[in-house]
């Protein structure tokens, strides 16, 4: 069983059977699949006492992306090692791995089935308190921890050599900083958007923004990032929050994860707008949203700065004066890339829940004008924002 | 013959021998060795017609640099890789690769021995003409074609990680960006110097910036560098210019090159102030030198925009307004990489003979004080120097 081949509920019940007193699980086992079948297929697998585990399994191609995009089967590894590595350092927030086989490019992870998908559950109105501040420590300690802060150079060197990942990060590359801001057959939004499209297009102020952020994110290997860190990727319920599915994880911009996060609770805000129709109950979910970006870049941000400066091995770097300078970067450049999110999830090929299932076409198209024009703005501001303050100055000129 | 071991002049001979219709040479042969033999063996062998290669193997430790520091045969691999690929590029500027052996850690090289080392040369106040032209040349179009500009991200990440040689960046690491501004055993400066050395290690600004260039040259792989442009790298006559020894070749800041060959020059520079008596004759030195930085910033600045506006693959950099950006980022970061250049050659480990022949000791520091002035001034004032115009603005008047 050491070469690749597709596994069905049977295959993957066999596999988990013949370990199964490592995940302390007694046959007889069930198994089913669950997945959406798009870049994996997921099991889950359990037992009489209740106890399961989740098998997951990467295809080797992604029909969402594309026209059948072929994908490299790699990707386990990198998603498997990646959750290792984070695990060590925040294993309150890292969904477990209990064993990885990547010939056949497989996974088993902690069942994470008690706990709800945070889109879903934003999408739904429910809140989270916990969920700004773990998700703010767990991207701040991960990355310090991978960064040349605290790595001696030689062990960053090779770990950056073991997650290149070039072919997802490709799809990052195009869809993220390619796609939106030029004629694209896998862009996609309604045609009421063309001028508006357009108008962003021309802008070069955006353009020269994004091309920097680009450029950031093909070299600048400053930590092992997530790499798609949006709300489908967090699972959690009033006391925990899990991050998942880091696929797309390799040595990028620090900025990088923690605005796709942000971008995505931006996202969220903007759809509510026409998700709720009660003022007072949309105002409150609008609150809470606003306070989480609000906590989360506070949170980050002093964690960044207590970790780096009392933990920084560089002789060099752990200067205080540099580790306030650097932290204001990292916020910068994430306040940019968030404008990259909200605009590639509304022209972009991959769209979300949140406002794709608003139903009505008008209100739709307003939460997509919202979008962008947030986007946008923040990617043209970003140079000024360089703590969570000017941050949240510039996002409540723009919210409101 | 594939099992490492060190040559002699006969073994050297014998394996040439063994290759000689390669280079095109006939028996018999003669051989000797006329390396430093600090870092490596250099061999020259020659034939009765007067034809002659150069065998370079190199050693695993590095004498020179501090109690018998280990080093990395792979060395020799890195080396002639970068020399065959900024020779494909550029095979007027690159010394010319005949044969490799990684095993072995040699590399046949074409023979320059009719050629000058530049810096030997210029201590003994020789000039140019093609010199800066060439180097700048040299540099823009190899830089270019290595970046993300042009090279694919598959291909990039690819390349970055046969090059990321640990071992040899962290000597640069350590020993441009540590050690001149800690208390560390490997500096070396006089007693006379220390109230300088010391206000310069309290410069809360400098500390900030050079924990830039640090951090820029760790985690910011824009293309694959030569590493160490001194203008003891060079050879040159009146018509030829050739780069050699990119042994420290990696992936990193463009601008790093760029500036230790502006910092070797300016090294030089000072220098002449105490090597040359005569002042006309100081001043005719003094301004080819500073017409060398002149052309050489110029020069490569636009060879930059115009590969780059003609030549760019990507879609999302090649934006005319980026490209303006970009270069001007360069220029920033090659300011600052001078500076750094200065100081380390002038109060860390490795000096300059141009600097360190100066037989009085008065006049020998003088001169470091002025090199300490001038690196000390080029990184605070670097984020002001965005074109050559601006950098020579600077130059110009800390000179004189």
């Amino acid at each position: 069983m050491t070469q690749y081949s597709v596994f069905d509920s049977e295959k993957a019940l066999d596999y988990v059977a013949s370990l199964a007193p490592l995940f302390n699980l007694q046959a007889p086992l069930n198994c089913y699949e669950f997945g959406d079948g798009n870049l994996n297929l997921v099991f889950r697998v359990s037992d009489s006492t209740g106890r399961s585990i989740i098998l997951k399994q990467a295809l080797p191609y992604a029909r969402c992306v594309g026209e059948s995009w072929p994908l490299t089967l790699d990707r386990a590894r990198i998603e498997a090692s990646v959750l290792k590595l984070h695990g060590v350092i925040c294993p309150e927030t890292t969904v477990k791995v209990l064993h990885q086989n990547n010939q056949l490019a497989l996974t088993i992870l902690e069942d994470l089935g008690q706990l709800a998908i945070l889109r879903t559950a934003l999408n739904n109105s429910e809140t989270f308190p916990k969920l700004s501040k773990d998700i703010a420590t767990h991207l701040a300690t991960t990355s310090f921890n991978y960064s040349d802060f605290v790595l001696t150079p030689a062990k960053k060197k090779s770990l950056v050599s073991e997650f290149l990942n070039p072919e997802l990060c490709a799809i990052t590359e195009e869809l993220f900083f390619d796609d939106p801001y030029h004629q694209h057959e896998r862009n996609n939004f309604p045609i009421t958007l063309t001028e508006r499209v357009n108008a962003l297009r021309s802008n070069t102020h955006l353009r020269l923004e994004v091309a920097k952020l680009k450029a950031k994110f093909l070299s600048s290997p400053q930590t092992l990032l997530h790499g798609d860190v949006h709300t489908g990727s967090i699972f959690v319920d009033a006391n925990t929050t899990k991050v998942i599915d880091p696929e797309f994880g390799f040595f990028g911009p620090i900025g990088f994860d923690l605005g796709s996060f942000v971008g995505n609770l931006l996202l969220n805000y903007c759809a509510q707008q026409a998700r709720i129709e009660s003022l007072p109950q949309r105002r409150q979910m609008q609150t809470y949203l606003i306070s989480c970006v609000a906590e989360c870049l506070l949170t980050f941000e002093q964690s960044w700065k207590d970790l780096a400066n009392a933990h920084s091995l560089d002789v060099t770097l752990r200067d205080p004066v540099y580790i306030e300078y650097f932290v204001g970067s990292i916020i910068q450049d994430a306040v940019g890339y968030c404008g990259t999110e909200l605009i590639r999830r509304t022209i972009g090929l991959a769209h979300v829940a949140d406002i794709d299932n608003i139903e009505d076409e008008q209100a739709r198209l307003a939460v997509a004008q919202h979008t962008l024009f947030i986007g946008e703005q923040l990617i043209l501001n970003s140079s000024s924002c360089t703590s969570q303050k000017q941050t949240m100055q510039l996002l409540l000129s723009l919210l409101n």
